[in-house]
């Protein structure tokens, strides 16, 4: 049964999050179904990222086995036509060997975390942002971020629901730059804890605005305490960008 | 009674268009009535631009005259107060002389038009691009284009129910490009005819899938007849982006 790996697209404000849960429509689960409304059968995927309720994805991976021998792109374009009017695209579907895992076979992930950083409510950036009303200094956010890249234990940047085994995690860049107004933020590792970006943003925004300096936002992550985490930043602004996989 | 310029950015998507009307909210409207929920008193505003039903404005100008003596910054952040939960947001409250004018001192007006030229719909951009599925030619859209800027007769390119007094327009600049993904098409002039960007997208949509040529562009223009325009875009691609004022 030939496997398919899937690149997706998908704005997560409508969803209970990736996984498919009892209390509420999944992206994933609205996936499955669709490529079951397509192929007869009933599938089983497995991502990459398993984003929480309105995180967004540029670039989510997803692994499914299809029976039949349909080309990538007929399964592209039939499952993108079952999935409407859910906001959820495949933007690429490629076979791969039987052995490719999405989830356990990426080497790293992606995440880019956008703020809207002026004085005006969104109009047109509403859930696909963060807004911070009051002014941030996006060098000062950079220049204490460098503090946690590398090898830790993220204790302090963790969720209380997190399932991983360790909290300790590598992680590979952590940069903050402006855009106009749109602060963003960006982190690769091969792996995050729960919440880990959405709690180093929130984190940073306290940097920005001056309430934090670079020393308390080290001494947070060596406190190993999920109480010295700042406010965890709301899901609006994250995006799952890439999905890195060995060659 | 102090006169202020408010620079305003909506999504038009919920939007009857700019101009209050008896069948839905308009986005004048919206800002007329916060505008009363705060100072107290019925006022009208003009615009820069009246954008149609979806089309939306990332810096659409308008003026009101508000009595008393707000300062305004006040203004500004009462007005986004009183619009909750409406997607429109007042960037920056100005006060200005008695006689500014936002729509008759308008010197230039610019527009940006988005397409999402990929296979997969769009799941993050939806009523934000016009989709096209097709790949577009952006060097062949950009080369005949150019036939369209200087001073011309577009009625090719005007609405039936355009309301201008001449079909004769300056187009100072229209130019495309392609960033990744997406196509942009931007216009610059002092005014435009009714439907005048969205008349030109959806014939350049055609020379960009090489179903014209810039010649087919250029006689359509030349043949004065609304007949000969492409299918007009959709509202959900443009953006009212800034309008210059004499200084």
């Amino acid at each position: 049964m030939p496997r398919f790996r899937l690149d997706i697209e998908y704005d997560g404000t409508p969803f209970v999050g990736w996984q498919r849960q009892e209390n509420g429509p999944s992206v994933q689960g609205a996936i499955e179904a669709a490529i079951t409304a397509f192929c007869g059968n009933s599938v089983s995927i497995r991502g990459a990222g398993r984003t929480d309720a309105g995180v967004h994805a540029r670039g989510q991976v997803a692994h499914v086995d299809i029976d039949g021998d349909w080309p990538a792109d007929t399964v592209r374009d039939a499952v993108n036509h079952h999935l409407r009017p859910a906001p959820i695209a495949i933007l690429a579907a490629t076979i791969v060997d039987a052995d490719f895992d999405a989830r356990f076979l990426a080497v790293k992930r992606h995440y880019l975390y956008r703020i809207l950083d002026r004085r005006a409510p969104p109009a047109l950036d509403r859930e696909r942002t963060w807004w911070v009303p009051k002014r941030l200094s996006a060098a000062a956010m950079h220049r204490a971020a460098q503090a946690l890249v590398g090898h830790h234990d993220f204790t302090t940047f963790r969720a209380a629901e997190c399932q991983a085994k360790s909290p300790e995690k590598t992680l590979d860049t952590l940069t903050v730059r402006r855009r106009g107004e749109i602060v963003e933020i960006r982190a690769s590792a091969r792996s995050f804890l729960h919440n880990q970006v959405r709690s180093m943003a929130g984190s940073l925004k306290l940097v920005g605005e001056g309430r934090w300096d670079a020393t308390d936002l080290e001494a947070a992550l060596k406190a190993r305490n999920r109480a010295r985490c700042g406010p965890v930043a709301p899901a609006s602004g994250l995006y799952l960008m890439a999905v890195e996989y060995q060659e």
